[in-house]
């Protein structure tokens, strides 16, 4: 049996500070979680102030133990799964219940920034924290959990640790990818002692948590402080390749062209136009590769890649669709040679609405506005939500921008999600009466 | 003096071979030429028939030694200059006359065609050889030349050879400039025994004749076996750099984003349309890079040339103003920011009319229809026209297609271009009678 959604916002007595009308929700100590995450930021330093600890390198590792020691001290039992996940456990009182997960991941992106994975870590972390000095004890285990190379910025695949633990992608395809410069996920989970003793996957978990910042402008814009986070929006990738006809800037005149950066040009523009015009469609050309490049030389080949998202499984593949008939429109048209290829179809996915509702409540009991919202980026929740009810939170982002040293997100911000965290925690876990 | 054009086609009376009513021209063995260029695009073979022989490296000096060696076979001095560039002199009897320079380049792109420089190179050798077999003695020496690294692939500066030799670039810059794999192209002369005695330019020329395939469809397209280049056009290359804001594809609205790629796609499309709708204009943009230029992340940072052709110099400087214009208006109403910087700026260039006529009256004797074009591409005969009477032959290559090992010109348009560069070339050099 589930807790109710009002077991969720349960008032937790705080005797000490018991100083409110009314029974005081339980709070964290912002001061010491900000201090964490600046901590945390200094392993691999960043021009600029930001993180650089791309996933399975040194700078990985190290951020890894100093969060790992931390955990340790907070009295949890850390442990490893073998494609690198990291747990750190608090136990319950009622041995028959499943654990609750809160977390999110430490790696970076390449020159990231301080916050993006590490505020949802060190937020579940604080939890830990706040419930040992208040003394409170929970009656399901709750597990801190970072997820192994959720940016793949060095291992192509995005999000490896939690699409194995959920059973999105088979372990001996996830150990074998492989890195840029060369070496297999397995021989660098070995290199570094990652690699842990625990199966990946096949837990039975009561539900997943994971707070992190929006890395968009809405909340911002609308003054809200929690985003609560209706679904995952659907993605789907086209690897387009132009060809034309290679030849002389000097000597090809205009209308004997073949030009495939131009043709490459008018497909840019009319995707761009087509988000432009589509009610909750996203689509970006972000990769774009001209062959031979040269500034001497007509373009023969250009690959460029479409990125198509919507929250809405219909409506995405009715953009997909539409899209590759305007690609090839253009492509015809022009008289050159396409060739398409889907190199990622990922479908919407929705949260759970009672764990979302324990987040709107808890914002609201203790003050902040929230917002409902629609996730962008892919995150290590939406293969959770495959496994177990799952609430993904935001906090606003300076500016939206992320994966870069100037991404920042205030003190206050930072502190009031972890609270909000932490009452949807308690309230799946269900606090034990002494 | 210079001889009068009527000289060009000096009627050379040919003992064993006159069975034409009238005096016969002298004609080159098409044959011979023919064998001569596929043996020496044996050296450095590439996939498809190609040759790969980049400038100043092993497989250039092996194309230079066997192209010597036949030189020396054929009686001629060998001889190189401190830049690398290869002189075959055939005395002339008169010693107070300067010599008429001949040839072209050994050197090819990457994966290049069997003809793109070596079609002169031969030719200029095949004329030699005619004159040996035919026992005349010219006047003025006849040297056969290659210059050194006109294709710039591996170093950067296209046509140096060419161009230290005519004053246009100093001898130590070229020496010092670097190859794309670190070694200066002083130090690659020296390892490959390139660097001649000879001082780099300083020489007083009568002329130079330089053969050498379209590389373009115009001849093809007219039916025409010679092409009498009446200039070089003039080049402008513009590297425009614009810059909006990195986010991210999934998290971004599309009406806050500064996508520097989609700005960059219209400023592709619309230097296509400024050609097209120009006169006498090429314009291209061969080489664009995205950064970061990741599926995920919209473009940040776009860089672009813009390369722009044209014969007149002042219809040039109009439409390169006219292109900056229009990218800062395309920048300007997109809201982001704009670099612009003139990375090359060459006038044009006009070949000789004495000389070009020469090749028109000589085609016209030999009963091949000739053409008058523009050279799209740079040439040695570019830099020589500076120093002394120039001109710039062409010979139809199938379907315009240049770098490249699909690159192919005709037996009988080979011959039929060296015969005409024969006549040319005896006519400047005059014929000793005996």
């Amino acid at each position: 049996m589930l807790p109710t959604v009002d077991d969720a916002i349960l008032p937790i007595q705080m005797p000490e500070h018991d100083t409110l009308s009314g029974p005081a929700l339980l709070r964290i100590d912002g001061d010491r979680l900000w201090a964490s995450l600046m901590a945390l930021a200094e392993v691999g330093p960043a021009p600029g102030g930001g993180s650089h600890r791309v996933a399975l390198t040194d700078a990985d590792r190290d951020g890894q133990a100093l969060f790992a020691g931390w955990a340790e001290a907070a009295g949890c039992t850390v442990s490893r799964d073998r494609i690198g996940n990291l747990f750190a456990e608090r136990p319950g009182t009622d041995l028959s219940r499943p654990p609750v997960l809160v977390g999110s991941h430490l790696d970076t992106q390449p020159n990231g920034g301080r916050f993006d994975g590490t505020f949802g870590a060190l937020a579940a972390l604080e939890i830990v924290r706040t419930l040992n000095d208040a003394g409170v004890q929970t009656l399901a285990p709750v597990v801190i959990v970072s997820w192994s190379n959720e940016e793949g910025a060095r291992f192509p695949l995005a999000t490896t640790g939690s699409a194995v633990f959920c059973g999105a992608l088979a372990l001996e395809d996830a150990l074998a990818q492989r890195a840029l410069d060369g070496p297999s996920y397995g021989d660098e989970l070995e290199r570094l002692g990652l690699a842990g003793a625990l199966p990946a996957g096949g837990r039975t978990v009561d539900a997943y948590f994971e707070g992190h910042i929006e890395q968009g402008p809405r909340l911002e814009e609308a003054g809200a402080v929690i985003g609560v986070v209706l679904g995952g929006q659907g993605l789907r990738a086209l690897r387009a390749t132009i060809t034309g006809s290679e030849s002389h800037s000097g000597t090809t005149p205009m209308e004997h062209r073949r030009d495939a950066l131009v043709t490459a040009a008018r497909i840019v523009e009319g995707a761009n136009r087509f988000g432009r015009e589509s009610e909750g469609t996203l689509v970006t050309v972000g990769q774009l590769t001209v062959e031979p490049n040269s500034r001497s030389v007509i373009p023969g080949r250009v690959e460029l890649v479409i990125d198509i998202r919507n929250p809405d499984a219909a409506a995405l593949d009715r953009a997909a669709t539409a899209l590759v008939g305007q690609v090839r429109g253009i492509v015809e048209a022009d008289g050159l040679e396409l060739d398409v290829v889907e190199t990622l179809n990922i479908d919407p996915v929705p949260f759970d609405a009672e764990c979302n509702r324990a987040i709107e409540e808890a914002a609201s009991a203790l003050g902040h506005a929230s917002l409902p919202l629609v996730s962008g980026a892919v995150h290590d929740a939406m293969y959770l939500a495959r496994l177990c009810p799952t609430a993904l939170m935001f906090v606003p982002c300076r500016d939206g921008i992320s994966h870069h040293p100037a991404e920042y997100a205030a003190p206050g911000d930072v502190a009031a999600g972890c609270d909000v965290l932490l009452q949807a925690v308690l309230g799946r876990a269900g606090v034990a009466t002494a």
